[in-house]
Order: structure tokens, then C-alpha cells, then sequence
């Protein structure tokens, strides 16, 4: 019985998480259950599409994700599921899959009539996106839900700009994770009037100073060693980062 | 082997948690932990028995659910075993299984003289709970750990008025949600000297208005759209809120 | 398959900690993960290593804890294996087991380089510890990953002084846990200036009281009935606690 993994902005303090937990234990008593994050900021999509690109992907193949950041519930938009690289992903099609799927991702739009007449209009993620996540993991076939429609969710900013990237996250460290790949980081980078070397970890700098580096998702990340880049730069996420040659040298 | 749920104020940055969890591993290994809440506010029994009505009767018949928010622990208030509607229920009498519960629940008072000598004064969740959970999950009788006893903890308000609900919880979001039933909100009502017509979803509403609608709990919820309706209408827990007749036209 | 247990400071907000599950996951997908506490305060050791103490000597023989709090990451700070009292360790060898460990502890130091090339140098919990601790939960040997060490991490305290105890921990509800034991605490003991009998539990002494007591680790703490003693003491970790003897009649 494969995984299914849950990812919300339900945070631990209400009934929530754990009603979405129950519909799932009591459909499929042999699932797995494994908790990815429950203190994404309330509606933060971009937050969650980011958290969803750096853990769903090390699962093993045919794991269900299930992703319920999803301020527009009961309105417009739709329920999705979608296959990318061997994982599942359930939830709205708001953007929350951006960072794991692109516009040649299988995808499936979600009939809620299809889940009968007890469906809420404020909590699809107990009423639509668990039941359908069950299913998907018992290997029923996505177009038990409804048909294939290409996902349409979109992330504030537009795509990343060629030979440059963007501040995407900002974890709990207060480290600014950018998108802007290794192969094209160089060995400085220009964020918000700094020009920064690409060092190797955090103590090739003192404490308390900025410094630019490969983080865990191959990307740069801006920080600041045993303190927060956060604060410290006052930038929003979707900030440039810029690749600097001949920088000259750094000390 | 069922389920055994845990819903504590212990939050999610001590070892209180983790010590309940070993304590169930090592005495049934087999057994599956399921995490519902642990950022209850410390102490607040109000708080946790509306989260483990939310979420507790979801699971499948037979679900032993742990729940220590237990401000009185080591003094008289007593620990008990409650049999609801095919679920299990551990922790004090205090209260926190008012909404799962009633006068004809099937209870059982635990005498702390037959978890042996090492039962600690301040921690009854390791040192009680978790082992009568494991017991109850084993399959051995309530009858074990005492003599049947009604449960005689309470909330801070008393019973529902007829024909009026309360505020019984505030959520992560800042909704307000009540135990005013689907069937007796009609299509408007007042609350704190707002009358409110009771809307389907937040997006029936502009940004930022206040509304009413059927939540998740199938009762009256008030929410401000893309807001808190916690800060904007200020009220305790407790509020009442009341079905408005012939409230005319709402735009 | 021994359980896998999980304690860092990545919070419950972004993807670090979903990403150690998955790489457990996709290594062993019949391990048992179970969550010990992610919102240990950022970087702080001395926290995290009093959440072990309290909980994962609870578990069943043979259980492999992972502790990823390591400010360090990426520099000196060898990443090691302990084996102690029945449970496996593995995290940086940075002070974390400082309280399940001694200087007689087998403990074997990590050599990355066996890990292969994909090591990060800033996530070692997803790229060491992870992998390092499904080989042991297979049954591989610890001498797999390199060879026989001391661990030499050590807290900002040094050892308890004699015949007096320290403030170790100050937990979620602002309770003060010293290393004082129960054997040594006599009937009173005093701390930043007060005198304080030792108490059974919290409703010994009125509301808003301050109290000593024996703590869940059978140690002394010191409490405020329904109050916070961290805020009413505001003495630091590392604050002597001493016994007193003749202290007089206490009312």
C-alpha cells in the first residue's frame, strides 16, 4: 500500500489535520501516513509549492501527495490530481504544483459531483482530496475523477528570466532560497546591491556576515551565518539574483 | 492492531510527546501512532474537546484516541475511559470529551493504583494514558483499570440555549465557529450586533467582508473573507449567535 | 524493521523535514517514522539534547533516533553513530547526546565520504543521517560507516556540580527542568534567591504560586501554578539549583 503524505496550512492546533487523517485511516486502514508540513503560512501558495518541490520528490515511486493550501476553496477553482516523475500529487489547481510539474504533466481535473452529495463547500481537503487520494493509492485510475485537463495554477511571478533567478522561499532560518541552478551561479551573485562570493557552507564566512552558497535544493541561497538574511536584506520573495563575472577577488 | 491518536497541549518542542510515543511503541510495537493536534493552548479544555469532535469520529471503528490537556494532573480530577459511538477515549475528566460524549457514554474511572508504583505526579499522559490506550488497543476490557463511573467534567458554558449556538472555537484562520446546526441557522443571523445572511463560501463575499456560512462541523461559522474574524468582531468564546427571521434582503 | 525516530529545529513550516522521510522512505519502506519534535529553538543543542533524554529512552530496544540540530553543518563537527542503553543515535557529534551518552558510550565517527558524491554541505540530516540510520535500522554494522570514536560534543555547562543541579531545560509551558535528582533534593531547595519546599504537585500551592516539585524526569522543577515560572524567575540554563537542609516549617 503505498504512502500518502499530507502537506497544509491547517497548522497543529485544530481538528483539521487530523479529520483529514481519519477519513484516510478509515478508508484504507493499511495506508502509511507521513506528515510533510502543517505551518505553511495560511494561504500561502508559493510557500507550499516550494516545500512540495524539496520533499515530495525523495518519496518512493507511486507515493500520494496530498497538498491542501487552498484559500479559494468552494470557489472556482478546481481539484486536480496529477502524475510527474512517479509521485502523486492531490490537491487544488491554484499553483501549489508549480515547481513539480510542467505544461506536458498527465493531469486530471476533479468531478466533486463525483464524491457524492455530502461534500462541503469550505473543507475539500476532508471531503474531496483525501477520498481521492485513497482511491489513487487502492490503484484505482485518475479518470475515475474526471477527465485529462492540463493544470492552469500559476505561481506571482512568471517564469524565471533567462541567466537569472529568484528569491522563492524563505525558510525558517530566515535563509532566502533562490531558483537560480548551480551550473549557472558562477562563482559570484548580486542580490539587492550585494555582491556576494558563492562559498562553500556557512562557516567559510564569520559570524554574523552575508554570504551566498549552494543550498540543499542545488540552488544559491542567500544567508547569514548564525543569524537571518531575512531581516537582514528586507527583500521580497520573487527578488532577482544575478550571476556576476569578473567580480574580481573576494576576502 | 487499531489505531491509538494523541491530541496534547504539549506542543511540538519538548520530549513530552516523543516519551508518550516510546512509552506505546515499547508496550505495543505494532501498534499505529497517529499525530492529531499538539499545539492545543497549553491548558485550554475547551479548545481541545471541539478538536477531537472534529476530528476523533472520523476514524475507523475502534480508533483509541490519547488526549492530555490535563491542568488539574496529580490532583483530584480523575482519569477515565469513555466508549463513544464505536471510538475509544483516554485522558481526564476535565471536560475535553464533552462534545463526543453524553450523561449515556459508556465510562470508566482509572485507578492510578493499578499502573503500579512509578506513576509520576505531573505527567499522567506517560505514565496513565498511554498505558491504558495500549491495554484498550490490545483488546483487554475497560473493566480492567476501574469500576464504571458517568464522566462528570464540563466546559465553561453550560449546555446550548434553545434555538441560539455559541462560539465554541476560534481556528488557526481566525474563523469563529459555532454550535449553531445547518438546520436551525435559517438564512441570517446576529452575532454581536451584526446580522449576517448565511453564505454558501468565502468567495461569496467581497475581500475583507464579514460573513456567515455552513463550516466544516455542518454548523454556522462567521469568517471575514481573506481576513480574521477573530480581530474584527473581538468576542470571547461563549459569544452567542442567534437565527434571524425576516431579516430582509442582503446585497 | 526498528522504528526510525525523528527530533530537529526544521520546524513544521518548510520541506527539510518531509525530505528526511522520504529518503528513509524510499530506503526502507517498511520503517516505522515516527516525529519526537521539529520546533526545537534554531541551533540550540543544549534544547535538543534534553528532548532525547526525556523521550527516546522510552522506546523499544533497538529503535535508531536521528537528531539533526547542527548549526555546524558543513565544517568541523564530525557527524557519528552512538549506541547506548539498547538505542541507536546517529546526528552530529555537537553535544545533542550529551544526556544519553557518557564517556564509556560506543560510538563509531561518519565518514561522508562513503556516502558518495551527492553530499550537500548544508543538509546533512537529508544526505548522512537519513541513509546513515536505514542502514542501521537494516541491521548493517555502525563499523559500515567508519571507525570507532569518542564522541566529544559537550553543552555550554559543564558537569552537575556536586550535591547541586542546574536549570537544563525550561519547557512549552515556561516550566524550569534542572538536572537536580530527586534522591539528592531533599525537602526544600533554593534558587535565584528563593526558598522553595518540594511539593507534590501544582495544586499544593495556590494559583499564581511559585513551587518545587518532582518533575516527570524525577528531577526537581520548578513551576507556577496556571503562571510561567521562566518568566516570573527570568534566571538563564545553567542556574544552580541547591538543596536546603533546616529550612524551617513551610506553610
Amino acid at each position: 500500500m503505498p504512502i500518502i503524505t499530507l502537506t497544509t496550512d491547517f497548522g497543529t492546533r485544530d481538528g483539521y489535520v487530523g479529520a483529514l487523517k481519519g477519513v484516510i485511516a478509515r478508508r484504507a486502514p493499511d495506508a502509511t501516513l507521513v506528515d510533510l508540513a502543517h505551518d505553511i503560512p495560511p494561504g500561502d501558495i508559493a510557500h507550499a509549492a516550494w516545500v512540495v518541490s524539496t520533499s515530495a520528490p525523495e518519496f518512493p515511486w507511486g507515493t500520494v501527495h496530498v497538498v491542501v493550501v487552498d484559500p479559494g476553496v468552494g470557489g472556482a477553482r478546481r481539484g486536480v490530481i496529477a502524475s510527474a516523475a512517479g509521485q502523486w500529487y492531490v490537491g487544488p489547481d491554484n499553483g501549489v504544483f508549480a515547481y513539480v510539474t510542467n505544461r506536458h504533466t498527465q493531469a486530471w481535473a476533479i468531478d466533486i459531483q463525483l464524491l457524492g452529495t455530502g461534500v462541503s463547500r469550505t473543507f475539500h481537503g476532508r471531503d474531496v482530496f483525501a477520498p481521492v487520494a485513497v482511491s489513487l493509492a487502492l490503484g484505482e485510475p485518475a479518470t475515475r475523477w474526471g477527465p485529462p485537463a492540463p493544470l492552469t495554477g500559476e505561481l506571482p511571478w512568471g517564469p524565471r528570466p533567462e541567466r537569472q533567478g529568484r528569491v522563492v522561499h524563505v525558510d525558517r532560518f530566515g535563509n532566502l532560497i533562490t531558483d537560480l541552478p548551480r551550473a549557472e551561479a558562477g562563482t559570484a551573485v548580486a542580490i539587492a546591491g550585494h555582491t556576494l562570493a558563492v562559498r562553500g557552507t556557512y562557516e567559510d564566512v564569520a559570524t554574523g556576515e552575508l554570504l551566498a552558497y549552494i543550498g540543499s535544493a542545488r540552488t544559491v541561497e542567500i544567508a547569514v551565518r548564525d543569524g537571518r538574511a531575512d531581516t537582514r536584506l528586507a527583500v521580497p520573495r520573487g527578488t532577482l539574483v544575478t550571476p556576476v563575472k569578473d567580480a574580481g577577488p573576494y576576502r
